[in-house]
Formats: C-alpha cells, structure tokens, sequence
C-alpha cells in the first residue's frame, strides 16, 4: 500500500477539490492509501454522498489553515494543528507515509519540507521542478523553478539528477535530454556559474547533456529537462505562463470583437479548446520539491480535482518506481568520485 | 542636421533593408543625414533607381563584414574594414556622427561599442533596453536583456535612469513606471541582489519606482520598464518572444488541420493579422545600447527596412531630445549624492 498524505485547506476550491482529487486517485489505483488533513468536519462535508473505499481513506483533524499572509518560518513554527503542518508531521513520523501534496503556501511549505522532512543522502538543496506541456504534446520539466536563488554548478548537476530520475520514473521519459539554461547556445556563453555548470555536467556520467539552450525553445519539445537557478528559472516558467494567458485573452478580445470573428472563433471553438487543454497545467500535476526524504507536491492554488488527482499520483509513481533509492544511488557515485 | 551611420551588412536582408530602411528615415525626417557603411559597389546596387536627397546620404566603403562565427574581439581587431567597425570609427573620430545602427553580430557590436566608443560620464557599463509591445497597445522597455551578466545594485539603478529617459524621450512616455524583476512581488523577495536594489530603487528621486513584479506581467501594460540583471532580462526576453511564436504556429497548424478550422481561420484572418502587427518587433525598432557617449542600435538580425527605419529613428530621436545630456546630468546628481 503506498501512503500519500493530502493537505485539504490553502487552495482556492479546497477542501471540495483535495477531496474530490483524493477519491478519483483512490478509484485509478488499488494500491493507494490517502490521508486527509485539515478540519474534520468540513472535509467529511466534501466527503458526503460520496463513493469510495473507507479503508483506504483516513482524517487526521488539523483545523487551522497557513495562508499566503503568515511568515513562512513562524506558520511552522505557531500553526503546528494547521492542515499543512499535520501533513509534514506525518511525513516526519510516519515512516509508512510515501508523501505529501498541498495547494497552501509555497514558502511556509518549502521551508515545513527543509526544516521538518529534511533531504535525501548527499542532497545539497531540494529544488523544485514543474512540467510544461510542449507544443509537440510531450513535457519538459524546469529545475529549479524558485526553491533556491543562490546556488553552484554542484546543485545544477543535482537537478540534472534528480530531474531526469523524476522525468524517467513518473513521466516515462526515456534517458532525458537535459538543457543548462542560458544566454546562448554556444559552449562558452553566460556567466561564470554557467560556464562551470556547462563543463561539470558535461563530465556527468548518467545524465544526458546535450548542452545550453535558450528560453525561447522551452516549448519546442528539443528537450525534456532544463536545469537553472530559481531565479531565472522562476521568471522562465512565469513568463512562458504569462505570455500564452495574455495571447490567448487578446485572442478572446478579439474573437468578440466583431460578428464576423465571433463566426470565426464559433468554428474554431474545438481547435481552440485542444489548444487549452494541451496548455492546462492541470492535466501535468504540481511542481514536485525534487530531494526531500520524503515527496513534497505543491499544487497551484487554483487546483481543481483534477489537478489534484494528478498531484497525488506523482507521489504514487515515485515510490512505486523508487525514485529515492535511485537518486540516492546516483548521488553517491558522485560523491565517492569527487572524493577519490 | 542628425547624422546617423548605418551599417549595411551583417543581417539576413542586408544591404537592400538597410538601404532601404535608411532611404524611409531620410524620408520622415528633413533635417536626418545618413552614413551608409560596407562594399560600396553593392550598396550603390541596393541603391539604383530609388529617389531619395543624395546630399543627406553619404557611403563609407568597408567591405569585410563581421559574422556570428567570428570572436568578438577578434572581430573588432582584425575586421578594420568591415561595415560594422566602418560605423564604429565613424561615431569615434567624427563628433557630428549622433550614433550607428546594426543588424550584424551583437557579441562584436557590444564589444566595439563598449572598447572603442566609451561611456557616458558616470556610466558603470552600457546595458541593452529593447521594446516590446503590451496586450493593450503601449510598450513596455527592458533593460538589461543581456549585456552584462554579473551586476549589482548600482547598475540597476542606472539602468532606470537610463531606461526612463529613454521611453519619455523616444516613446513619449510620461514618467515611466519602473518595475524590478523579481521572483514575487512583495517587497521582500529576491535574493541580496534583488533586496539591495529595491531598497536603492525606492530612494532614488527621478524616477517612478513602482515595486517588484513577476515575468508573468510584462505584457500586460502595468509597468513601462523593467530593469534587470542581463541573464534574467535574457531569459524573460526571448521566453517571451519563443512562447508567443510557439503559439502562434500552434495555432496556424490547428487551422490547417480541417477544412472547417480553415474556413474559422479564414473569418479570423484580420483578427490575427492585427494580433501579428501588435506583436510584430519590426514594428518597435532595435534594441539600444543605453550608456554608450554615442548612441548604439542592435537591429535583429531578421530586420526588414520598416524595422532599419525604426532603428536609425531611435538614434534621431535620441539625439534630437537631448539623451546623452539628461542621462549625464541625472546621474551626477546622483554621483554628488553618493559622494556627500
């Protein structure tokens, strides 16, 4: 039985959406077993009237909720009975609980997962890695998408790592190709972390390094991992976000703009919602925290079920697939070389 | 009269967009003068049979021309004679020569502009500040895209400066909005880099600091510039540009896709069109060396005379509205500040 434990408060549509998520994950895999944390009687209302197999579903009551306003290290620290923290809790002291998912707080959960869970063997920083859809219909994951500012060339080739470990087990992507973000794709180009990082990956056996690559080809579907500080990771995944959400509004203004594009866009209107769903992050889970002892899931805050559901089934597929022993394993053959 | 050098050679329509780029500026502006550089006899060919006022063109022969391939510096040494380092010597030895426009290689432009141009007084290094246009038909500038990699606070303060005086001068906007990229919007976020500079941001008079913003709104027209370091500005730019034309494709094979798509996109044709145009970059000029002490225009590489015209009236513009001047003064300012 793989254990997954599920934050029900923090997100715009919770408790309703972690329910509804959680029972849907529980009908795809016999297997599964879900905890539920957060106040007991709202969450047994989203329950009601529902189908689902009762031993394979507990509550744990936790009635406070972290929320975007509470300093990260003082929610953990003053919200021990919130949703959130009796997830981590669990995860600390529950050695038969795989992971965790939640639609709160990204900082008070990044540093719960830091702080409480800790890391896996040799693990520098746990970063987080996010999947887009490309526009070829595969995926590419972004390490790290914020968790870390400051970093080396050493939690680059992490990312690589644990990345293509992740991309491999959960999204059956076979020896993925990995891409060190940068100002150009030429060897020698960008600063001198990237410089390092380009030559320290290079020499990374395991991994599949195919070089730098530029921003603009995120989408292309030329690669299946990009691996960046948080910093430029976190305005590469916003702006590529923030750009189709305004194209397509502008889309939209103009489709009602006049009748004879309003025809238009009626004839369009099935292309376009592929085009939607292709681009749903929804339908690709939630950014993984790549690293800790135990998985760590943050949902977008506007998660519906369905975005949940998948959340979940990412913490399912890396136990069922290992993910930890083999990120572990690879760690160590770095580390026993830098040592010798 | 504003005398602008225009290099012929290096892009992918070069020399007829240059020329004929050049021939429109001369057009719209009476009292413009243009310095064509590169392989005369092909220039003159570019030129035959257009109308234009030979007195305000002049050709300066050079007939090497620079390419991606060659390394900057060497490039700058051992192509004297190329159109590119024929402009450059124009804007160093000749007082009345405002600034130079280039479609060819940024690595050696940059170079050239940075080793045989100089700085204005107080300038700590020139920083790139291409336009791009927002979802609601204004502008929005960014600075730096890629210039200097490894910064700190103090250039980021310049480049606001910069940046603003040079969207009030040449795109008439009236006390631009100045936003700091950042991975939030609180005040807050950010690594050392990113707290050093709001703070010196928030106490810098003569500009209009508005705060940290997310990669997510530059295009929704809620800032006028947004200053950054040149890797993350790098990332943000071209994850922009590589995401609209992802969809845009996406879109195009949609509608390929079937007949009843097609006659959708057939209704849509003007809709998209006037999207395209909105989107167009040819239609905002180059991307400006801000801090040269002569003005630097870097043309894409693809540009169409309509995009050259736009660049060469950037120079003019610049130098007609006194740029130079209001930068040196402002920055004094803040230089006797510093000082006290």
């Amino acid at each position: 039985m793989i254990k997954v434990a599920v934050d029900c408060f923090g997100g715009d549509h919770s408790p309703q959406a972690n329910t509804d998520g959680a029972l849907q994950a529980l009908k795809n895999h016999d297997d599964l077993h879900v905890i539920l944390t957060g106040d007991e009687a709202l969450i047994r209302q989203a329950l009601e009237g529902k189908d689902y197999d009762k031993d394979r579903l507990e509550i744990i009551h936790a009635p406070q909720v972290i929320t975007g306003e509470d300093k990260p290290t003082d929610a953990i620290r003053l919200k021990r009975d919130s949703s959130m923290m009796a997830a981590v809790k669990l995860l600390r002291e529950d050695d038969s609980v795989s992971g965790m998912v939640s639609t709160g707080a990204t900082g008070a959960l990044v540093a719960a997962a830091v702080l409480r869970i800790g890391r896996l063997r040799n693990v520098i920083r746990p970063a987080f890695c996010p999947i887009l859809p490309t526009m070829n219909g595969g995926v590419v994951g972004v390490c790290d998408s914020g968790a870390n500012v400051d970093i080396n060339a050493d939690f680059l080739q992490q990312y690589a790592i644990m990345g293509s470990t992740f991309l491999e087990n959960v999204y059956g992507v076979k020896n993925p190709r990995v891409a060190l973000l940068n100002v150009g794709t030429e060897t020698e180009k960008g600063d001198a972390l990237r410089k390092d990082a380009f030559k320290l990956l290079s020499e990374t056996e395991g991994i599949n390094f195919v070089g730098n690559m530029e921003s603009r080809d995120l989408l292309s579907g030329k690669y299946d991992l990009v691996v960046c500080d948080g910093f430029s990771g976190n305005v590469l995944l916003k702006s590529t976000e923030g750009t189709a959400v305004e194209l397509l509004m502008k889309l939209k203004q103009g489709i009602y703009s006049k009748t004879i594009y309003k025809l238009g866009g009626l004839l369009l209107k099935g292309m376009f919602k592929e085009i939607k769903s292709l681009m749903d992050y929804q339908n690709y889970g939630g950014s993984v925290l790549l690293g800790t002892s135990k998985t760590v899931v943050k949902g977008h805050g506007s998660s519906k079920a369905r975005a949940l559901t998948k959340c979940i089934e990412q913490v399912y597929l890396m136990q069922k697939n290992d993910f930890n022993n083999k990120v572990e394993q690879q760690l160590e053959i770095i580390e026993s070389k830098r040592n010798n």
